[in-house]
């Protein structure tokens, strides 16, 4: 796949370098090419949406990511399609987007047009190839279940050979990349703000709830310490 | 677009048709084409993932929607470049993939390799056009709304004609559509059950927060009630 032409100067240290496809056409303003801002919004979650192309349509599925450095490792449970199409891409690899979004408010403005969402949301554009080397992929695997939980890769059963065998999953460099948030009260128009409408923002946050034991989980094992910092959240 | 072949019979009462590409590869006990929980997930949201094709790339962006029965509408603030696109193409349309996605928990598993989510996901695929007619922009936009906060949409200035021509919504019938959710424990394989890691589920969810006034709120306008509701879920 062809890159898209920078149109600002090279990157610079700490930022991606913009080009073309990921300065927006709208609300510049909201745009960052900041590494530690991207890292941050990429770190806060673990569920992307992976897009790419089969038969010239677009094809959206949610699926876990993990980051290591300014490689991002991306799951393949739920796409097998486009991990195939990967594998059989080989070095060439396949065009993908992937797309990770935070909600963090309700923005209501006294006008329906004003209504808005707080957010964070990163875009990486960029070819994915499978990750074959068995070493990558044992790290990959470990960076997708600590993405999750922190700290859970090194309390739980290693993949063995043949699991990894099973485990198809994809590796993006972040390289063209960029972030966009919105944060902030309703941007109502002057001639609207002594309507008698109520407005504001309504906060959203991920909640996590006490831990769940499995139906057969072993006596006498407690709720680890990564976990109930999580609920604490 | 041409469309995909159904590889099932024909659209039941109450069911989408499933296609070729809406009938998973992996993990088919997943999938769902029934009508009501479709709905029922979509109507639990308001933000998408937007998948089009921009110069053979996939592209994938966030974006807010709203459902009126069989048909979805889509925001195009953040993408006025499929927005664009959807314009020049007019009546043909072009070629989307709407995403919507759930997380109701995180799954761990004794082995790192089972490790997975529960969660709640549509995909929709097919052609998106600009919707142009007033009336049915109209209605668009308090659907938008609506999908965000109920209630809402008559509790706040309607557009005006101009913000209507500044509307950019993109309409897509819910045709091809599949929904796929997890729930339950682990699945861990029989002689895992006893090493000592822990093992369940952690429960995600979405909260509220109180609402936070503007700070150019006008003085004695209550929170409204459609919004009490919202904190206390």
């Amino acid at each position: 796949m062809a890159s898209s032409t920078a149109v600002e100067q090279p990157s610079v240290a700490g930022q991606y370098a913009p080009t073309e496809r990921t300065v927006p056409t709208r609300a510049r303003e909201r745009a960052s090419y900041d590494r530690e801002s991207v890292h941050a919004i990429l770190d806060a979650g673990y569920v992307c949406h992976l897009g790419f192309v089969r038969d010239g349509a677009p094809v959206v599925l949610p699926t876990l990511y993990g980051r290591i450095g300014e490689r991002l490792y991306v799951h393949g449970s739920t796409g097998s399609r486009p991990l195939r199409a990967a594998g059989e891409a080989g070095d060439a690899g396949i065009a993908v987007c992937v797309t990770v979004t935070h909600v963090d408010g309700l923005v209501l403005a006294r006008s329906a047009f004003h209504h808005s969402l707080n957010y964070r949301s990163v875009v990486v554009h960029g070819t994915a190839r499978r990750v074959t080397d068995k070493a990558e992929l044992t790290a990959a695997l470990d960076a997708l279940v600590d993405q999750v939980v922190p700290g859970r890769a090194a309390d739980s059963r290693p993949a063995s050979a043949k699991e990894l065998a099973a485990t198809a999953v994809l590796c993006l460099d972040l390289d063209e990349v960029s972030a966009k948030t919105r944060v902030g009260g309703p941007s109502d128009d002057a001639e609207d703000l002594a309507l008698p409408y109520w407005s504001g923002v309504v906060p959203v946050t991920t909640t996590y709830g006490a831990p769940v034991p499995a139906d057969d989980l072993a006596p006498g094992i407690p709720v680890p310490a990564y976990l109930t910092g999580l609920a604490g959240s």
